[in-house]
């Protein structure tokens, strides 16, 4: 059994809820905010960071590097999951490949986008202290998104999925930074047909149904946020 | 054949650097700044970010994250190299463990402590337009260090290295870090005996040797730099 330290809206719990499903394993889940302060969660990581899963008579496990590594190396045999070739297919080049793009996502994807969508519209309207929006940011933010939809199409162009022949956790971590600003209804499909047509592909997998049925209170999901055919 | 892309002074070039060393693997270093806007470059890593492995006949690696589980998978027989249990030692526990602290020092520590040295008191005295160093951010970064540094002491204690019996890319990752701090001489090594320990311990290793002989031009490295018994 595995228990998961979530938030609905955290790019990097949604990656490994899509690496759960993918690999038919069914955590319980339990909601955390990733601006806690509360010090039971820091007990569990000190890092204060999300997602954690905790392995029943197993070890806790801190961040999507330790996590999806961690379920890569103990996975159940690959006719028990979606994921035909695990996590990380291919050769030790093919691999690589898939971490560069997996860094590249959590890091400078997070970084030149998903960060300030994530403070400026989700975190600051659920804080009673919260302040209006900053829309020179998020401006700026939207701009780099646009550039980051072309990079997505011009891999899905090139390869069947992001890294290579298979699906890998690179279009995982992907689809998870763009499911939350399109749950805001921010991302700009019809600027990249190729990134639309690659998204849709994920987002279709049975994995991502329960990321569809997330709600955070008081934020509405955009009109197309659980359409497949957007 | 290996050529290294890498910076004297970027932490996470060092931290590959140390691995080589560890790997018995005596890439060529072609020197490029963190802060680069040669397209080229860019060509090679669209990222922009160091350091990036060249294997000859082989892929392009970028980034610490890539690099090093490639290395780990593809590294030569064990008895070829220092670090006897590779990189990612023990079971999936304790590699999860490895790479938690991984992340805790690349993303962590880094944005706690690292960028602000390396801004304000490297980039800033080797650009030709820098400003002075902002004295409010230095302290603030001076405090974080004294508490990671209480982190590492803490760890360091409970275990024979940070993430369990054996030298792993965890200590790699931390003393890097830590080694371009103390090129500076910001380390205050009195605050934590524990922590000194074990920094001499890995600062006496033979992989770490080339990172002593380092020299950034107009930077003269602190007196303790070179010192195996600070």
């Amino acid at each position: 059994m595995y228990t998961l330290i979530h938030y609905p809206l955290c790019p990097f719990s949604r990656s490994i809820r899509l690496v759960a499903g993918e690999l038919k394993i069914d955590p319980l889940l339990v909601e955390e905010h990733p601006h806690t302060s509360d010090p039971e969660f820091f007990e569990i990581n000190p890092a204060g960071t999300l997602p954690v899963m905790i392995v029943d008579d197993g070890p806790v496990l801190c961040g999507p590097y330790a996590i999806s590594e961690y379920l890569s190396e103990t996975r159940p045999s690959t006719s028990d999951t979606q994921l035909n070739n695990g996590l990380f297919p291919g050769d030790a080049a093919v691999r690589a490949e898939t971490r560069r793009l997996v860094d590249w996502f959590h890091v400078k994807f997070y970084n030149d986008v998903s960060i300030c969508f994530l403070e400026e519209k989700i975190y600051k309207s659920t804080d009673p202290d919260g302040t209006a929006p900053d829309i020179k940011m998020l401006r700026a933010a939207h701009q780099n998104l646009k550039t980051h939809l072309r990079y997505i199409g011009t891999l899905s162009e090139q390869r069947n999925w992001l890294s290579g022949e298979d699906l890998s956790f690179a279009d995982l971590a992907a689809a998870a930074q763009l499911s939350c600003l399109d749950y805001l209804g921010d991302v700009p499909w019809d600027e990249c047909e190729a990134a639309r047509i690659w998204y849709a592909r994920v987002k279709s997998r049975p994995s991502f149904q329960s990321l569809l049925r997330d709600r955070v209170p008081g934020l509405i999901p955009s009109s197309i946020y659980t359409n497949l055919d957007f």
